[in-house]
């Protein structure tokens, strides 16, 4: 039906004028990320005449040679070159060290303008938090409303957390501080909200009245990569679960909020977070899983094994998955399965919610004896989209026959708009002072307050990763985490 | 996913040995439908060796004319030529007037095998039912268990149907009347009794709780065709409404069955019937619509009005919509849209069930204005499947924008079999001895005493058919009877 579709107007409301302060501005992140989100929303034209994005760098080439280092990342990253020429003259490089105030100087003077939204983008390692916003603060660099960004990791642990937001909240109220998780930039994250709060149908059934459990999967086929030291010190629970994971669940799982504010959405989602049953001590054992991949193969290619990657035996976990409850009177009795891990079969990030068996059946033989729970998939990547798995007849005059199919609808079939990377989303909102999509101080702890227990169980209890081959969808533990009681993993490439 | 299904086995077990008498072999409905069904049968193994079909003629060309004249007319209707050459083996033409029982001593004879199951399918103008089944009594040829079905329409009215179902019921049993409503052999109004009894998803809202209202839609383009004088006696409440409606209806609302036995579908059935609040007097004017088409235009190509094809002027109905109640726990207060007519714009059959709307919006502005009500649509014919309408939001990093797409399940790229026409269902159900999908007495006659008072209130209010253009979806009166309580006619062409 698709040819019968009025084209949707896009809103393309620019943002206020401002000053953006990219740190770390030749690092992955920025180039790969996020001068390519800021050289798209230019190009829609969302971006002011005389906005301007100041990179700041320690040291190295002169700001001539960085622009046009720059350039060259941008069309290496997509970006069309017209879009770049748009771009690059409002970039200008600065040399400084953010967290020595005494170099901030020369930035200070670029910053004039005090009628302008301004903004710190600290895409730097988070050992720089600390120094870095108090050096912006001595500096005199954060009056008028400025707004700091922090990318994560926001420590790893509740203490690291709270140090880090303790010394951000000693310079700058929560309102202007934006801590940002990129999951929640994404398209279908924010569906999620649309999905539940503008539709009947499911969030009538959004309970554990009609929900059995409820599956969240973040599969990486990614390895070790660039981070190995950083990686090894913290693992899959730390790096995905605190915080992608975590949030998913919770914009699954929140109560209606009363308004789309940021505020009202935020302490539903703290609720959530503070709902969680505790997993402590000996409970580790029943309700968590580590793994760690060793060698295989995917796409048909060998794959070595984590601990060749890093060049020595390790006890991280590239692999985990946990077995959640919410104490809240909607979730009560409803198993949250949770799982992320590298080195998996393939990569997509979904939430799949089964639904209670029938009461009753009323098929006969070998008909009933095939009868699913209805399934709904919330895809969040790749082909994101919903898909609803329902009982359906087989044609035919035979004997009565019942499959699985599938009701369907991927995104970018459903529309013909592009589909913004999250950190398009993520910096504008930014710039227009939206806070909706940024992780509030207390969701971070609380988060913490889940994950660090589970970490101390681990050592107390002396859990080692099961192995499990890369390309695998994770080491059978996993498996029987969900199986023993009765429930199956759903994965993509069993459904028909 | 399609690529990663497994086949769905065919379930092909064929029916007992038979003997089927077709009275009225050289009609229409014998030649276009339920002999290329039996051949198609035959073709999937489902008739076993030595069953034999007997044609009866009343007079006319001789047997091997008959035969020679069916297969020609098989191949017109797509029969496959070896198909046409395996079925025609089997058939037979006898002379016989099947209301006369001193001229059924030939088939008697022809029918000679006790151990086989026998059907007489009459498939002839209702005034022969009567007559038909005294002389087949008369003739000694309803013993054993023979099976008699009666083709639709069962009469015209509540007194004419009893009539028949009377004299049939002194010669037979309820248990070996089959009375055919070919809507209930279509597929997707089986998968009906599956979408609610085998997913609970829907069936948890399938209720005034979540449900606002219900539209059935059977829309026809052809017009008066060629049974102008029957047809014009009748109009489209009692040719369409008072059977594959009302049926469609019924199997929409009914109570879960205990079982998915014949009996315990057809109680559920007619509790439905019996819930329907009674339209008469002067409410036949709020709550009934009654048209009639004039000179329009379908595809492009101009078409006559119904008078012109008629050669007369009338106060037939070629259009009806009904606005129906349920007095049920289930469905108090749902109101429940019924409309069929003659020369609309396309030719379709849906359910389209409208869920409640949002008790409370959450999204401004215009996100907010645009929120409709989830729909799902229940699609019959043609590419029947099942569509879900839910709120998305538009992809982008601007305003949030809120627009309704549909998640789409079509049965033809569902699966791979082929989509049987009813009558083959039917005719083996008739053979196998299941009288799930036909008719019961009390639900034919509960259905007319459902239907008399409205014919009845037209009458006494003089409620003449309001005039509607051929090739649109009715009369302006029909949009008034659903849009002065808020509500639309959901049509096929304005969905995306």
């Amino acid at each position: 039906m698709v040819e019968r579709r009025l084209p949707v107007m896009p809103e393309r409301t620019p943002v206020p004028l401002f000053d953006l302060v990219l740190v770390g501005a030749t690092g992955d992140l920025a180039l790969r990320k996020l001068f390519p989100a800021l050289a798209r929303r230019a190009a829609e034209g969302v971006l002011p005449d005389g906005s301007r994005i100041t990179g700041v760098v320690r040291s190295g080439d002169s700001p001539e040679a960085l622009k046009e280092h720059l350039g060259t990342k941008l069309r290496e990253h997509g970006v069309a070159d017209e879009d770049v020429r748009r771009l690059l003259p409002i970039v200008e490089f600065v040399k400084a060290d953010i967290a020595d105030a005494a170099s901030l100087s020369g930035l200070a003077e670029r910053l004039d303008d005090p009628n302008r939204v301004r903004a710190f983008y600290l895409a730097t390692p988070p050992d720089r938090f600390i120094p870095a916003s108090r050096a912006l603060k001595s500096a005199g660099l954060l009056e008028g409303g400025t707004r700091l960004v922090l990318e994560k990791p926001l420590g790893q642990d509740l203490a690291s957390a709270r140090a880090i937001n303790e010394a951000v909240a000693a310079v700058l109220p929560e309102s202007q501080t934006y801590r940002i998780d990129h999951y929640l930039g994404k398209e279908t994250v924010q569906n999620l909200l649309v999905l539940r709060f503008a539709n009947t149908l499911f969030e009538r059934s959004w309970s554990e009245r009609d929900i059995d459990h409820v599956q969240i999967t973040v599969a990486e086929t990614v390895g070790l990569e660039a981070r190995a030291g950083y990686y090894d010190k913290i693992g899959a629970l730390r790096d995905m679960v605190q915080n992608h994971v975590l949030q998913l669940l919770c914009l699954f799982a929140i109560e209606p909020p009363n308004t789309l504010t940021a505020d009202a959405i935020r302490d539903e989602k703290v609720r959530v977070l503070r709902a969680l049953k505790p997993i402590s001590g000996l409970d580790v054992l029943q309700k968590t899983v580590r793994g760690q991949y060793i060698r295989g193969s995917l796409d048909g290619s060998p794959v070595p094994g984590y601990a060749e990657e890093l060049g020595r035996e390790s006890g991280t976990e590239t692999f985990v998955s946990l077995r959640c409850e919410l104490e809240t009177w909607r979730w009560a009795g409803v198993p949250i399965f949770l799982r992320t891990g590298k080195r998996m079969g393939s990569r997509y990030s979904e939430i799949v919610v089964t639904f209670r068996k029938l009461p009753h059946l009323i098929f006969p033989g070998q008909a009933g004896a095939a009868v699913e729970a209805n399934r709904l998939v919330i895809r969040l990547q790749p082909n994101d989209g919903l898909q609803l798995q329902m009982m359906m007849k087989v044609p035919g005059s035979g004997r009565l026959k019942l499959v699985p199919r599938v009701l369907d609808l991927r995104y970018d079939t459903a529309f013909d708009e592009r589909t913004p990377d999250a950190y398009e989303r993520l910096l504008t909102d930014v710039i227009r002072g939206d806070q909706t999509l940024f992780m509030r101080r207390d969701e971070v702890e609380t988060a913490w307050s889940f994950i660090d227990p589970i970490v101390e169980g681990w050592k107390e209890h002396y859990a080692t990763p099961h192995r499990y081959v890369a390309g695998t969808s994770g080491p059978a533990q996993a498996v029987a985490l969900i199986e023993r009681e009765g429930r199956s993993w759903s994965d993509p490439e069993l459904r028909v």
